[in-house]
């Protein structure tokens, strides 16, 4: 007998049979001698319907109203979920984050879990039923309700999963499992066995859209097994856990790509002690996140700077870039978004040396151009032009021998 | 400046274009120098579908799931209203049952408020916001979510404006104020400028839909003026306070008429001591209501007795009804549903004689046979064949001088 908590997305929820399949699911993990806790979002488009709604009232509506308003997705569907339970004979009851209580800070539409009290899951639990919880939402101190932000269903549920200590936390998603690449561009893309909390979470902030990173970390830090697997089969999914897949010889587990970022290249600023730390001092300032920075000096005491900065903030960033590469002398500041971050990611880089020398050898051979690089103890990433993206991923996945099947792991 | 209540139901919040008519009602009166809490229903026809969702997943849902399902529509209103307020320019929050709190019993569906806690509602206003409170909704005890029934938004803004000593509560509705009658059946029938609560109270029980009777029972209890009026315009509508409209010589108020009732007919049962208390004694143990009775002697020691019971009573009450007919030695029992029951209210009854004969005589002179009457200190109820409500509900309006304007009080 096991405590398992199951998390159902969106479109595992998304109409009054896709509940009933839930409802059915859950309790044939309770009838197998589980305790059973089940997070569910709202139904898929139901959040998108509220938030609409919202802004129809008004262009910029206040943070807290939203979350009232969003939270109450999840509200319905949980109770729905209880009384499709019920609908199968099961014994269920719906909980919602101020009832049991996910506490957050106030950071309204993205707080963050605080504590969370798994009183009332335990004794709804030991009444022999299925504790229904509402997935994205909490109360701050003062009982106002907050929200997760978006996706923050996964993370509830890794959280309520570390907070009473459950035995496993399983993702139910409309895919199978991680991937060791985005199948819809790779065909040869496979299903992952097993994978680790490390991997997972450079893979999510990579572009894999699978898991939230926030619940990734969580798992991570609480190590709580969590297996992603598809709500609609049977057939096991990827299990994340603290075990290390390099003593399986897998050097890269799996290819990621993002195309949220921009490149900045500022040409020709000059080229003295202290010049790098003020453009990236002063960008910081203005809350803009940079990421690949390459310098490279030029003739004449003048150097060239190229970075990434989120798409999102070009627009606003781009006044304060002129004005700032004015004032240190460059020539020009070019912008490009037509680019993509192709990365690899592997806790077996860690013994392996020349993965990077490969990787790059891997996008040369198609006629790849690199135009930055970063690494890190287990991935390397390569900004590159986003017309390259699909040839770029294939390349890497086949180069390390993702297609190749490996042995089945538990 | 005073404390002022003000209630909008369902129609009047059924469309954003009407959330922002409320906002500005409310950002109005605050401009007059008021402290403003504002009670919302849920948008038209949200419940319903809400409840609906619930009704498609399983039969007989639970209670206890129906109301955390159906008190997100209250919710989601609620911060709409603070939002349009917010697109007004005004500063507003919402509050929700859980959050107040407003306590009830955990009766769900039809939870009875036990206390209310004004002190989220105060600290609001103080910050000069204006309060949006979500009704229909509370919390047990164990902080489930609870819902009032049907209409409980009224029950709510009453009892609030009782918590927190406001000096008024304004009940906004689609009509403007507490009519004489009906006036889709009585042309005739007039606005009323003030009524009691005693009056009210009666007008509520047999029939008339404009306030819940359970809203006005609290308001006569704790003393709350109410004001009835719509939502739709400026005009002043009805006040319900405790002042005797008797001293303006009025003694009929309004006139009321409810087809919930079905009549039955026991003929010929032993006429002996105690077989009518040991007749009502059985009903009442199968948990039957029972309105008018007449027990009428025949020859032989025979007795008939006619009594009313609620429509959806009848079905499970007939065998019960024949069986102990049977027993009691009575020759027939007869049903008909065809009945109304028209009843004329008024606190001047209580000292002016003769009321009950003038309204007998008003039905008799239209050929109106009379089946029952029952009468209080301040109605007369008449039940009579349905064919004749309207004909009846003129006759005792007019003949009363119902449909003569009086003078106008404030």
């Amino acid at each position: 007998m096991a405590l398992i908590v199951q998390k159902y997305g969106g479109t595992s929820v998304g109409s009054i049979e896709r509940i009933r399949n839930v409802a059915r699911r859950c309790l044939a993990a309770q009838r197998e001698g589980n305790d059973v806790v089940v997070i569910v979002s709202a139904m898929s488009g139901e959040t998108n319907r509220l938030l609409g709604l919202a802004h129809s009232v008004t262009p910029i509506p206040d943070a807290r109203e939203m979350d009232a308003i969003a939270a109450t997705g999840e509200q319905v569907c949980a109770a729905l979920t209880a009384l499709a339970i019920h609908n199968e004979g099961g014994r269920a009851r719906s909980l919602l984050g101020h009832q049991i209580k996910v506490v957050t800070d106030d950071a309204f539409t993205k707080a963050r879990i605080k504590t969370i009290d798994g009183s009332k899951i335990f004794a709804t639990l030991k009444n022999g039923e299925i504790a229904v919880v509402a997935g994205f939402q909490g109360v701050d101190r003062d009982g106002n309700i907050t929200t997760l932000g978006r996706g923050g269903s996964d993370t509830s549920a890794v959280a309520i999963a570390a907070a009473i200590k459950a035995d496993a936390c399983e993702i139910y998603t409309d895919v199978d499992g991680v991937y060791t690449t985005d199948p819809t561009i790779c065909p040869s893309a496979r299903k992952i066995d097993k994978i680790s909390f490390e991997e997972m979470l450079e893979l999510a902030s990579l572009g894999a859209k699978v898991l939230q990173i926030r619940s990734v970390e969580i798992a991570m830090k609480y190590e709580v097994p969590v297996h992603v697997r598809s709500a609609f089969s049977d057939v096991p999914g990827t299990w994340v856990t603290n075990e290390d897949s390099s003593l399986e010889e897998v050097v890269v587990a799996g290819v990621a790509y993002e195309k949220n970022d921009a490149r900045v290249h500022i040409v020709g600023i000059d080229d003295r002690p202290g010049v790098v730390a003020d453009l990236f001092g002063q960008i910081a300032e203005k809350n803009i996140s940079v990421d690949m920075i390459i310098q490279s000096a030029t003739t004449e005491s003048r150097a060239n700077v190229t970075f990434t900065v989120p798409k999102t903030d070009l627009a606003r960033a781009k006044p304060f870039l002129e004005e700032i590469g004015k004032a240190l002398g460059a020539r020009e500041v070019r912008y490009d978004e037509d680019v993509v971050k192709v990365s690899i990611v592997g806790l077996g880089m860690r013994s392996h040396a020349g993965v990077a020398a490969k990787a790059f050898r891997f996008l040369a051979n198609e006629g790849i151009n690199i135009q930055a690089i970063s690494t890190s103890e287990i991935k390397i990433s390569c900004l590159i032009a986003a017309k390259y993206t699909e040839l770029a991923v294939r390349a890497l996945h086949d180069g390390f021998g993702l297609h190749r099947a490996k042995g089945c792991t538990p």
